[in-house]
């Protein structure tokens, strides 16, 4: 009944992160109702961006010029390195215009249930590039979860006795929050992390 | 400091309706992380439904041949035309296998805020359709909101006329509903709308 070029595009559709059937459809029939000209930007633009983008081969970051920008900007310190799970959270990390550092970036966080290990991940790297003797300091911004916290453990077990200082980012009260609402894991960590006014 | 074909990958997923800029991120990244043959199979699927399909000439319905197999099939009832406003309304209406007749796409309902008039949908389609003699029935089958029922009395008053039977979908309790939280207009629609046993 669904013509087969229609039924093939929400199939194809529905491979997508969060897109359901419905969603599917939707989209394709939005799709339907773009120009053509419209239509193949789009999906002349996904051809081009997995074509081209790759992964920085210093600090893997999802880039078109290996080293990626970052890593090249002479600006930047490369003595102080922030390792992230993924590039989103380099992206969410770099909208604070907070950190002047580098990058590294590790393609997911440790996860026993998932079958992720330590050799999975961009480890090794990373201590290749702390062989160099030019990096100071290494935040890990993993994410404050079960994952996130295995992942920044194993990495001060490691890093810790090559004389780097290793530091983590804070755990505590979000900014606008509710202290009445506030779950109590998220409390604690707040006591606990309490600074001097 | 995001890599331009990324950038605009993001930019144009963030076209389509529903996404906003952090789910184009994720979807972006998604295609990223999926093979090549993969991501082009996808920006094939979205050039080649463009291309390939069309309205039907007769019923209007997203089609790759015309008239579309609803119309040109010889099992169904083409003397029983189901108006709808648009091919995802009639796709529903199909998910039910109930309905023997054929369709006829509007195109839209009248909408005066939002400048949709009767001129604008496929109203005068429909009046040549019925010119041939052949159609007995209309089901209306247009949503039960202000638009879909402004759009039924406008078709009823320009067919009753030509002495055509007019129809139009039940309104009423949905199946499974509690009489306890059904909103007024429904239960008073089902109280109009009842029938006897």
């Amino acid at each position: 009944m669904v013509p087969e070029p229609l039924s093939k595009l929400i199939d194809e559709l529905t491979k997508l992160p969060g897109v359901g059937p419905k969603t599917a459809q939707r989209l394709a029939f939005h799709l339907l109702e773009s120009s053509e000209p419209e239509v193949e930007t789009l999906a002349g633009a996904i051809v081009h961006a997995k074509k081209t983008l790759k992964h920085c081969s210093l600090c893997f970051n999802v880039t078109d010029k290996d080293p990626c920008g970052l890593c090249q900007d002479i600006k930047r310190d490369a003595s102080l390195v922030c390792v992230v799970a993924d590039p989103k959270d380099l992206m969410a990390l770099e909208r604070t215009r907070e950190f002047k550092g580098t990058f590294h970036v590790l393609g997911g966080l440790i996860s026993p249930l998932d079958g992720v290990g330590p050799d999975d991940l961009r480890i090794r790297e990373l201590l290749l590039r702390l062989e160099s003797g030019q990096i100071k300091e290494i935040v890990v911004a993993t994410n404050p979860s079960a994952t996130g916290e295995a992942t920044a453990l194993y990495l001060a077990k490691l890093i810790k006795p090559l004389g780097v200082k290793i530091t983590r980012l804070a755990c505590g009260l979000p900014m606008g929050a509710d202290l009445e609402y506030a779950d109590e894991v998220t409390l604690s960590k707040a006591l606990e992390g309490r600074r001097e006014l």
